[in-house]
């Protein structure tokens, strides 16, 4: 039964990390690829972001560097700059990530992420 | 003198972040590219790092993500692990963030990461 | 003459791995940069496509593998999703290339593929 | 005074460079980081693009090509792509730097470069 | 028990895989971050490689390929070509699989790759 | 014979670009892959480099700044800064057109490619 625990604990990790993200990823999947589904939430959701050691403010600073730093992210970039304001990270703290990585990858990068911001600040002001 | 104040600053920001590291950098670029280690004391460590909105832990954290996810950048995560030592993060922060690195860059760039980490971490115990 | 059949070799060769394909790039770099088309057969599609060793099916597999690892390639993503199917590779084979890459390349960038994949299999049903 | 100094030359330079971007990035950077903005005139077109030692267009020629190989850069793209023609960068040579990449990078990324160059050079002759 | 399960299979899969480099990964990682070593085995080699869908050999290609269009992944290649010869591809395979990258990637990453190829079918002679 | 005809301007491009490199790439390709090292002469050396457009010393600075963009190419920077070398370019554009990358790629990159910059510029006084 651990393996459902898994889901179960995963699925209740990304509802508290981007609630609205946790319905959109499963209905997308569900026809092409319902296992990945499974493996974000039993993988990335439960066994990594339930791991001790690091804030749930840390995991997504370091997430969204990460996806930042990758590039043609900015479907994730949404779902976690979300996750990042429902963690309790301030707007100014996103923001100052973002610059923070000026001098490792360049402003082409930061620039892309700053688009993204600025639309999820502006919905979630709404 | 705003000009020397940015490059003063600098230089202390990363002899607080990694002394040793910032006497080697300067060596390595004096004969080839003086002006480049000016920009990373006055831009990276002065204009960047002083700001306020984030801490010291928080930056750092931020730049072993974007060093490891961008990948082949062996020796400025060696500064930057250090960095992390010494602005107060445990060894076990930094491996966390390796780790949940995986769901976003796949484990090759964490193992590659995991490499530097554990040279690191010898060499701070001797 | 060898330089023509290069051409001819290669426009049948890309003729069946997507014959759409063949005439929108061939008419979308017609007044730009027509010189980039022809290398695209000659060299792509004849030079390479054409050698012994390896199936149509495994060098699409590694096609598609190449683009949804590097990024930033939805277009191309789309021809060479259609080529997989034209030379006999399952939606399922397909699918379980992207899922396969998770370990090597993250979630992010499979996620991206399986948005093109999504949309390249609905159109094929058509 | 000197660093204000640094803002009205970087101002200058991105004017001569890209004067229609210069307003634009300026204004969607307004709300979320102006620092940033002040940053890109301060550090990228002060500091970097006043050095002697390369001439404007080679300076252009180098950012376009550090733009194309690093993929998922359409809209600074747009902005330099201009700004090569504004230094006085032939049409040809433009698309010459893209093809020459062709071997450092694949086609992939030539293509998406491409593809920006021929919207550029169509908005050029309005 | 499920948990163990999974364990115990990807631990199989892996030596089948390669052998030598299950003992290495894991000796490797044992003192900086066992879990790592455990989500490989769990994960990678037994959530991901145990899947129906494509062979071992189709596996070994779509990693190979992988890991030769990220870049910076000598060691991981070494461990995956080792593996592509224990699965049953030919010495012919993987390096056609290595030339068909480069329309995609470019020259460099292949001949940083055929350079990895060569020490490894070298040793794989001994 | 057109075909030959490509192999052996492509040769005398290599030659002319960087003589010693002609020889050590064509060795340690010639057991793993001599095809790859026929494609390098007469697709990159011929095909490209030798088409009208752009001075070479254009095509040098293009090249270096591709491979300084994409990472994990110091083998493939010595050829081409040597080549920088060999077609007329001064050691100080050489370092210009790298300090002039930092606000497109950030810092590790550039000094990345500045430690080879070293090294070639060492042996080239010898």
């Amino acid at each position: 039964m651990e393996h459902n625990q898994r889901l179960i604990d995963g699925k209740a990790m990304l509802q508290r990390v981007d609630a609205e993200a946790a319905d959109s990823v499963m209905a997308s999947l569900h026809t092409i690829a319902p296992d990945v589904a499974k493996m974000i939430l039993e993988f990335a959701f439960n066994d990594i972001y339930m791991r001790s050691g690091l804030s749930l403010q840390q995991r997504e600073l370091i997430t969204i560097t990460s996806l930042l730093t990758q590039g043609d992210t900015a479907d994730q970039l949404r779902v976690h700059l979300n996750g990042c304001l429902n963690v309790g990270l301030s707007q100014k703290e996103i923001v100052e990530a973002c610059i923070h990585c000026i001098p490792y990858v360049g402003f082409p990068k930061v620039l892309n992420a700053l688009t993204v911001v600025k639309e999820v600040f502006a919905d979630s002001q709404k």
